[in-house]
């Protein structure tokens, strides 16, 4: 795996982001880039100089000639990629697979940016119509959440401060500053419950990991390997209007139940999990979405520490979307590049997850639980 | 399959058009769209009201819980989609998936269009620095196919008028006249040696094709199904300026080979082929990239009449782009859906190839051999 430091990078452009994850992971596998068969690239793509970047990357870093595509799934558009190229060694097509995400952000105004986004769900109907943004979307969530499980706004500052704790420990992450109760709580509000801490920043950065089937890794010589076990996915309403309930995403669920299908694992089995904690409210919903505690019981999970390292499932401890950033087609990448390190113990002492069953999660979702995917690996 | 009618198709949004691929095909595979795991989209969707659209199609047609990515690949977006569902069913891990290309295109001007095309290769150098829009990049193709194999500008007539005559014949495409050699030299020049009638219109429309295990096409009763036999990957550098030869793709060259060895035959054995005719000179590249003739010996299968309807191998006789239209996203799998009913002897009589080894053909690129995507499919 390969990942950019986080933040923003004006100092590079879209293909030059992309070759700092590329070329480490590249490196560490083993493998040319001229020998890689098959790469799949989830950006949004959008908002950068390269609205079509997949070729342009690839020649840049020396790919010419692979098999190329650009994967969207909105905010779940790394994880999309990598489904696509697991799915494409998996099946035996290939015998190795790059999957990267790179998103530059910054480089437009915050409007347009928040319009894009809001694309990701029914924007003509909900954003146009109504003004729905995305930290609205999440707001209704959050005030759900508080009216029937009692979640309260001073729960949702202990996931920021958390999170920003962990990230403060991670070089590579945007926001690496430690806060408190207290200065989320001031913040100003963007949609209330939600303030500005509740809020992952807008972000630029890239991520690579390096897919290859058994045999190819065992003739590569790999000496550590790390195996997706499964991958699930699954969608929900566009408009978040249809939805029967505010208090999770049900595309969480869905996704979460046929990845532990499928790697014959339950959540007890988790040693450490990335998830997509765009807001504060939404690793609330993770933790019980993806069977970490019963529905309504994720605040007392933060409250009590059992997600933080030496806790019984430690969550984010990279930072999260919330302190590490959030390059939407990067996320999904960087979580399998995180949790790669993680099971192979390699991260600073402080932020370690102690491995038990040398399994790991990842939740991404896209748009308000629109598109869910969650992914597997074991040591 | 399913396959909307092509052309202006302001009539309609886009979850519209997409319905009216997605609707059918379903109706045909005896499954409902609750049962289908997995939905794959072909769209470029930069220029309609929907950038991120698949999950606003999802709910639409009424695959809400369905895994959902879209793929992009410039104008082979649809082949990259139907790789991404064939890998996910071909893995084991999907026992059917859906497959949609959708593209509106002409609710923006042809100007932003055309930009927009023109990213798809290095904008920023050659389209930005150098003018060089998408129909200059293949004249600069033609040229040199003209001056080292004497091809002629009637010779690349000659393809447009095979695909009109084709066109007329599809109730589906978006230009539906015959035309004659004189009509296509006396058209407005483009980019010489192409013009107007060389080129490919601007077309809304969309295509669907519903993929099953071999189980589970055998637990649905599927009468008479038609195998992906093999899928070729390929693709070539950004900038054109740092190919060796402008004679042919070499993407095409890579990804055909592939797909014949996975599939385990040659050219020969295809009874008929939709290739990607954006421009008439691409046609003739693409006889001879593909290995159905020796390189430079293409304008003379379109004189002998080799590629139509009794020749030895016919090609695009259901209009191609050239006269069914070329919605981007939707081209691959528009391709897919028209072989499918090719194998199946189900096209009209004047346009149906003979079968002898049920085999057939489609080559999608994007860009101008940026991406190379070949499927072969078999019944």
């Amino acid at each position: 795996m390969g990942h950019s430091r986080f933040g923003d990078r004006s100092d590079v452009n879209l293909s030059e982001l992309a070759f700092e994850a590329i070329q480490p992971s590249l490196e560490k596998s083993e493998l040319t880039a001229k020998e890689i068969p098959y790469m799949a690239l989830g950006s949004m793509g959008v908002w950068s100089e390269e609205p079509l970047p997949a070729v342009v990357i690839a020649e840049y870093c020396g790919l010419t000639g692979a098999g190329l595509v650009r994967c969207e799934a909105a905010c779940a558009s790394g994880s999309a990629a990598a489904f696509n190229a697991y799915s494409a060694v998996r099946s035996g097509q290939m015998d190795s697979a790059l999957v990267v995400g790179v998103e530059k952000m910054k480089q437009i105004d915050t409007p347009t940016v928040l319009e894009i986004i809001g694309r990701a769900g029914y924007y003509m109907w909900e954003f146009e119509n109504f003004g729905m943004t995305f930290p609205a979307y999440y707001a209704v969530h959050a005030v759900q959440h508080m009216a029937k499980y009692g979640t309260t706004e001073e729960d949702l500052a202990l996931v920021a401060v958390k999170n920003h704790r962990y990230g403060a420990m991670n070089s590579l992450a945007h926001l690496q500053q430690e806060i408190t109760v207290e200065k989320v709580l001031n913040s100003s509000v963007i949609a209330w419950p939600l303030k500005l801490y509740d809020c992952c920043p807008i972000t630029d950065g890239s991520a690579a990991v390096v897919l290859a089937s058994e045999k190819k890794a065992k003739e590569l010589g790999v000496e550590d390997p790390v195996w997706i076990e499964a991958m699930g996915v699954a969608s929900d309403t566009a408009n978040l209007s249809k939805r029967e309930t505010y208090v999770g995403l049900e595309a969480s669920v869905r996704a979460s139940r046929m990845a532990y299908r499928m790697a014959g694992i339950s959540p007890k089995d988790v040693d450490v999990a990335t998830v997509h904690d765009c807001f504060t409210i939404a690793e609330v919903m993770a933790y019980e979405d993806l069977g970490f505690c019963e529905k309504g019981e994720g605040a007392r999970m933060v409250r009590e520490g059992e997600t933080e390292v030496g806790g019984r499932i430690p969550v984010n401890v990279d930072g999260g979307l919330k302190a590490k950033g959030h390059p939407i087609g990067t996320t999904g990448v960087s979580m399998l590049a995180e949790l790669t390190k993680q099971l192979r113990e390699e991260v600073k002492p402080s932020r370690q997850a102690p491995m038990k069953n040398y399994t790991a999660l990842a939740h991404n979702t896209g748009g308000t639980g629109h598109y869910g995917y969650v992914t597997i690996l074991r040591r």
